[in-house]
């Protein structure tokens, strides 16, 4: 694809930094530091702002006040990193198999398949399933009985996803994720774990995107809900009956337990873990490897455990760690006394 | 399904809080701020009592103390979510398809598949299998040469399992689990790493449940054994040579490193660590995100990490965390002083 | 598999106690604490030495030092873990499937696959793919348009490799594995996220391993590399355009966050995370469940957490971490009075 900054400019609603740059196109994004002609580039991150003086690219997205810092064309953005995202997006649209059922799926009497899908190899519907219009499951996929896929939904290969689930429309569900497996139920009977059913499914709004190998349970009795626009990193784990408002995003290999309700425009960063049967509010940030064992009702940022360092010193004063009680008491104690 | 509380209590052992309820019927279980007529409900949570009073289910599972909090039918349980769990599964039998081979299944002629088993489509058994009686196996399931698959044991969409492994009776097994991928073993030979070849093999008992996209290593030469009756969530890495004991539980995103014991009746939450080469003795709890470094020779619950707070004080303590042991001396000092 | 005690010492290069040993035949490892008549051992953790003197073992592997604590032939190395897993690899070679396409793969006309391969049932290889000589393709793999697969490697069952995607030689990739999802990368607009496409790939070098349900996102612009001889453990996250140098081993669960740098020779235990945009040097060493928030220039061993201990306790010792900051400050008045 290629694009005059004339068109790109007027499609993402920025500015050029000056008109006779209207007719220059460009056909690729490309990083600030080896961009060559016919590239466009960004650079939102000040840490690269040097690479902006012998930058080849054929424009770059700037800022106002980094306008100067970039001899060529530039397209002005308040948001430098969201107005690539749009050019990029419009540069490298998603690769779209053509409308197909592949010879090799299985697809059940009574499941239905929209206009303009592609179902891929090996991929198999069940009893009763709901694909709209425009979807593209790769192969491998499975989707078990009475579960809907949305309209422009993107399966990628060898995604399961149980029964009674609903995705939303503009899914984007990567490899290896499982959607609907049972929520870890169980009574414990004098020793012994009685299984209790998880009955309910799981419900994703639009536009949500679930990362490779990400596993999202079925509620027990109510649904597991994934509000809209919430994206999800790889290795995530969801247990059940969890809600997760509208546009939060979560970095790969956090957990949330059960029952917990995480609010809208959340970020949680990688490696977290969010205990069960607790709210977060809106607009909370909690920083990597956090452990969130209570409610929190103040929007803000959160954290938890040690900083790093050298092994030899750590042991010390992990060591320490473990009498800090102790230790603080000796101080008041001397402070009384002084 | 419909049952009379009758029949419920005499199928769980428990007592009616009055026998003219015994006609009753339910036909399903509900969360009991939710609930209505013909459905039952359990309060074991004390947080959730509250409800009861407005609660319009045709029945509660209480235990004997809460019996007056609710005006109607109630089963008197010492273990009120135990015995949900029993009628639940009463309630909400699984779903079994109908026994058969599916065409596109791919059975070697040495494989053997029991009576009143489902094979799904794209399911692949290897020579040598055996499949025992009342087994399902899903969508796209591998099992490797030689492996067998315990009577009545469930294995979802997309699990791949390896030569050699056995799997228990009754066994539930999630979409995307691995049993039986080779242990992280290597030897450093001056600088490079020279495979180890894993030759053991991984045996599950009665009972057990793998959650989703779990993975359980072969074991190195021995077997990785996994005892009856243990329940692992989502996402969990067991290493070779583990042995868990049995009834053990272990919640989402845990790992447990090669060649430890766990004992019976552990119950170990999210996200924890367990380090290789150590032994925890039975009934011991660990809470969520801990990291175990070392046996633990005495039941009981154990804990690492810190609390969580706002970024900006946790940035001051954390400093704080590596001079430990240096402000500890120094605390010393001063009481030597005084 | 049978060998002579001489034939072992010369392929592995190193010697025997006694040249009368020579002709003795083994034919399996196994544990010191097991093994019969038939079969080789090592020891290299002194924490087994006490098995040796009633070791039933044909023949034993161990250090030079170690030759006197068993009574029967020895084969002395400099590094007995190393000398055990060639030996092991002699004893014990992979089983290999017959070469064979499976008559229910889908192979894409513009597909190559190399000489002496097999490809299981149900693995599909899209447009443009190459899969070089002596490749083994379990069942259910995905390789995804123009990604290729080096000469000798092994991809185990139900793996997923996007498009754009290039495997090294001898690479051996395992179940759940999925190479090559879109990075997680999204600009935020008012609160919406914008996806940014990942146009990127990833690069393995040769002689990596990739272990169940691990996930290696593809670049965002430029590729994810991998290394050669590097060894990833189940269950790791390695986000959009890290690069990880030669020969470093990660152990499970660990996640790496977007565009680090992590050196050669590096080991990185269970559970750590480390996060974006940072270097680590060569040779660095990371113990289990750390955090690791800033570039590492030095080589040594980097620890973070607290250790365990009982959860009464722990629950004191964790609420003054949040007071630490206060209480150091609260000493060093007192000191400065004194």
């Amino acid at each position: 694809m290629k694009y005059t900054l004339g068109d790109l400019a007027s499609k993402t609603g920025v500015q050029l930094s000056n008109k006779s740059f209207a007719n220059i196109e460009v056909e690729a994004v490309a990083p600030v530091q080896s961009a060559s002609k016919g590239e466009i580039s960004f650079c939102a991150n000040p840490k690269y702002k040097k690479h902006l003086s012998v930058c080849q690219a054929s424009a770059v997205i700037l800022k106002e006040e980094l306008v100067d810092s970039f001899s060529g064309a530039v397209l002005i953005s308040k948001n430098p990193y969201a107005t690539y995202a749009q050019i990029a997006g419009l540069l490298s649209p998603a690769d779209i198999p053509t409308a197909e059922v592949h010879s090799t799926a299985t697809i059940h009497d009574t499941a239905r398949v929209g206009r303009n899908c592609y179902i891929g190899p090996n991929t198999v519907l069940d009893a009763g399933v709901v694909v709209e219009d425009d979807c593209l499951l790769m192969a491998g996929v499975f989707i078990g009985k009475n579960s809907s896929v949305g309209k422009g939904t993107r399966i990628n290969a060898n995604v399961s996803v149980y029964h009674n689930c609903a995705l939303g429309k503009r899914n984007i569900i990567h490899s290896g994720a499982v959607i609907g497996a049972d929520g870890f139920g169980f009574a414990n009977d004098n020793g012994k774990w009685i299984k209790v059913p998880q009955t309910g499914g799981v419900v994703l709004g639009d536009d949500v995107e679930v990362g490779a190998s990400t596993t999202i349970d079925r509620g027990a009795l109510d649904n597991t809900v994934i509000e809209e626009g919430v994206k999800l990193d790889n290795q995530i784990q969801i247990a059940h009956n969890v809600r997760i408002g509208a546009h939060t995003a979560i970095a790969g290999c956090s957990g949330v337990a059960g029952s917990t309700i995480i609010g809208k425009h959340c970020t949680i960063a990688g490696m977290c873990t969010i205990v069960g049967h607790i709210e977060l509010t809106d607009n909370v940030r909690i920083t990597a490897m956090s452990l969130i064992s209570k409610s929190i009702k103040q929007s803000g940022s959160y954290s938890s455990g040690t900083g790093f360092e050298e092994t030899t010193s750590w042991r010390k004063n992990s060591v320490r760690f473990k009498q800090l009680d102790a230790i603080s008491r000796r101080l008041f104690k001397l402070e009384n006394k002084s």
